[in-house]
């Protein structure tokens, strides 16, 4: 491994060149060495911000001619798999955007693909994990100083979603967050999900019904009750409650610049994910940079993509009643 | 009726004593006149408060002594009806702490017995409504600033209760709360209740499983979750945050005197609901006082109490599972 | 001593309306028995909301009609004096809004008319002392908790002031609160005043040249700084922060219902004193017929309203510059 | 320029590998190529953390062997001058921690040397200009959202100070960073400092008698209150409020994770400037290392850093008292 690690991206939309700033600017110890995108115009563009980085228009081919030492697939989920295989076949390490794949099938064939090799190269981008809120949260979790954790009370709020945003959407675009995050605060596996649908927000897209609450039961019993709003409108909001048997925890309250002005105390509010989770985005990349160099991972497996996936297939059934259960399959060695 | 109302205290317990001392040193235009209380060294002590005030123990012999104009029914909730009736009888105004009886069956008798007078003389001592932040949440719905109301999400936590607490009471006793307040700030009645089971705390005494999350659907659709909690130890908080369109509210926060010490910033929760809801009692009784003179009442009816008595059967029966619905009868032209 | 207090209000403007609706609905075991008010429409319209309170133009005649147990004076302090005097010579209890009397001299009259009597009748109006915060934070104080208290950082913000408003009320009108209540906290009385002038505010009325920093140092070294604030168009704003030898404390800060809207977390701040102070205002009135009931006073003295006189005069000489001493003579026994 | 910006460290002390750590693993184009420090046991401790630095203990010695593109320096400020005349003299760009050196004169002496290069070489470490806060708030002041700024009231609260920590350094370590921030934000040059002495803290080291409030003036009139704490124990705080003509606005209060726990609200404060500070410094030196490779600086210059001198001189000359003023010489174009 060189010094400086070489990362391709895979994906020149608005994730892919907000991750090409990032490394280029704000990140020690690695470049970003080539922009893999199959529009063209798209892929130059993205390049002219990374010096030095080549640009292709498959992954195969930057893998062929050498351009990288790592990979960063940062397309929609449904192009994951058609990356993540040559990579894994080229023994890439890996920074997979979430989700890991869209459905828990697809999943399963990248741990056979990952598990082929002599250990995990595939990282999950759930990054609230980075975010220094949730790891102070995880922190007081483990450390037993307020008892057992009991419940979680979570909100995600969105001003507004884009036209190619859909009902099941709002589970695995959104939701999904939740059902990584969730367990890795409480350190036990999602066991069913409902979902109750409150008074429709009459400023939603016609397509959606929403908002609506989420019910996630964990394997220690941990009760997880998630408000998910997409057409709220007034800005960017993730936070989250943590009741313990003898306290409470709370993050992503207002906080910075206090204003008075025209009768009223004010503190602006986040408008998109991009300003609330820039930090962990961030740490997300520094940290993965690190491992990678270190030969490992650090941060969500592919085995806690394919687990998110099976929460998000009963998220998903949910949508239409009931309390679906989430079975999941003995955790391989090769992930333990 | 004559310039000082005078009012008899049905009850001196630690909830008829603390009325005892509101109306005495607090409460304009009023004084206890009487204290009903069938044991006598408990009615002599709250009565020697109350200068000028006489003691009985069966309210017949104070009505018949002509001891008093309004009646203040503070028992616990077992014993409002033998109390109710007479006090009806005699066409006294009256006012009831919460609930208005235990179950729907006898609330129906009060109100046939209160459907011979004139009009409504029974209001419910649910004192909520008579909280500032709660009253200028319902303003802000009426409003409609943020938009319809959607959800409403609801923390109500005890550090502790005593050994007479029972399963059912996380129902009828606290719960209770939010099956008026929820109706009255939303415009809407409850048409369903479901109860989830988080985690149990360990802390809780071995007859309880809490905390419980309650699940309460309006007829309007806003949906509404409760988390109660009996055993968490830190203080006594009653909060609520109301979801609307485009817009989020909540009451119940932290306030008061801040301070820095040993490391720490720090506001003092409360530790019970005496000073949580101190001014809302004296507020509460204040515009009763003034509601009894002008010939009504200023609050919540007796046929509130008993759709609160409704919901309370539906709710207990929920903590064994399933969604139960609750159905109301047709509301008389009396309460209208 | 009636069981029911009567009070005669002197001066029907907007204090005196308001302490009239305040005594009427609000407060137990007392009722406004008399107007006095030179101008005969105003105390009339005053009149008619408390029933059966007589009109005056002048407190001898009210007294003369033995119209009144206790006398509160709400008209402008360059009034009290002619008002102070024969109610003392009646021998009432007064509650004295603030100031005493506009000057020191005026001030040692009523204390030599009072000291007549056989112990103080008079209360002045400094209502912060009632104020549930300002009682905790003095609460700490003495509590040492945090250590001794070593500096107070106030602030006294106003949205606008009338045209009435002049430069010298400026320390008379608005830091004269500070005069009381800083003294009160700290359990020391003022040595010297410092004015320094910020930049001025374009905004404010030409004739004032404000916002100030007004500096007092109290005898036992604590030293208050005062930022005083009359043209700030937001809203109506008293915060104090108090620094100990291990802590800081601070009282005045924004709560309330919360919401989110537009971008913008959000908390209103009062308009104006009249909700900021109105339970301590309701307190006042109520701690003090109590007291008047059992022959003495609850608050501020005729002393305490000399000394605040004391530090008004070194504030307005200071408005020119330099530190300005406060000598303090000693206190008569009377006053102990 | 090469692209990798390789940083020669001088004093590997507490700041210096402070500085090795964050150039070594989040500073994205850059790496420490040379530590200087005449403690070798010192340096070869520091170097242990930057793969590839070589150690040196004189600044010359680094230079001959053309080790290095750039020079940090982290020594205490009376070892500035004799490493940046040499680092002036080879040509390379400086970030000098604060202060850039002990007194106006020797400041004078470090302009003169400066100034026989093409452009200005040194930076000031003031990092408070890059604190995301401060940032916002001085774009609202730019703004004029809230009308003219006219009052900055500031607190610095130290938990404690090490044995060598003196009476002056009151001014020259702490309040010097209130020198820098406070014009930039204003927009003007400091024109008086006073110093007020509030009560001693008993628990202040014995040769210290504070804290202290500084008053500073502006030459556009803004006032300026510091108050100065360095024992105050609670944790480390650097707050302000901005007092504007029709608005307030405040930064460094309290956030992140909150707890409700045995009977409190909390939220945990910093306890030292590592934590408080981390993110500034980090972007400071990022923005330095990409402004170095456009040749230029990025923050305050050498000019900033001769007029804190000024300040300083004057701020420990009124710690005997009485407004003492500072007259700033006519910047040099050089600076412009």
């Amino acid at each position: 491994m060189t010094e400086n690690l070489r990362i391709g991206i895979v994906g020149a939309g608005l994730m892919g060149g907000d991750h090409v700033t990032r490394i280029t600017n704000r990140v020690s110890g690695a470049s970003v060495s080539a922009i893999v995108e199959p529009d063209e115009t798209r892929g130059a563009a993205a390049a002219a911000n990374a010096p030095g980085a080549r640009s292709f228009t498959r992954i195969e081919d930057a893998i062929e001619a050498d351009a990288l030492d790592a990979v960063l697939i940062a397309t929609p989920g449904a192009y994951h798999e058609p990356v993540l295989l040559p990579a894994l076949e080229a023994g890439l390490p890996i920074l997979c955007e979430k989700p890991l794949t869209p459905d828990p099938e697809s999943s399963l064939r990248i741990l056979e693909a990952e598990q082929k090799l002599d250990r995990p190269h595939i990282q999950v981008g759930f990054m609230r994990r980075f975010d220094a809120e949730y790891a102070k949260l995880r922190a007081l979790v483990e450390s037993g100083r307020l008892g057992e954790l009991l419940m979680v009370r979570a909100v995600h709020r969105n001003p507004d979603v884009p036209p190619s945003y859909t009902q099941s959407m709002l589970i695995t675009d959104s939701v999904v967050h939740e059902f990584d995050v969730t367990p890795w605060l409480a350190g036990s596996d999602v066991r069913s999900v409902e979902v109750r649908h409150p008074r429709r927000n009459s400023k939603a897209p016609e397509r959606l019904r929403e908002p609506i609450l989420v019910l996630i039961e964990l394997a220690n019993g941990v009760l997880v009750d998630v408000e998910m709003n997409v057409s709220i409108g007034f800005g960017y909001q993730v936070a989250t409650e943590a009741v313990f048997e003898q306290g409470v925890a709370r993050i992503g309250q207002p906080q910075g610049l206090q204003t008075w002005h025209d009768g009223t105390f004010a503190i602006d509010e986040h408008r998109s994910f991009t300003t609330r989770f820039a930090d962990a985005y961030d740490a997300q990349i520094q940290r993965w940079v690190e491992a990678v160099k270190r030969g490992t991972i650090d941060g969500p497996s592919a085995w806690d993509g394919f687990k998110v996936a099976l929460a998000c297939e009963a998220g998903v059934a949910a949508l239409d009643g009931g309390i679906q259960q989430v079975v999941i399959p003995e955790r391989p060695a090769f992930y333990a």
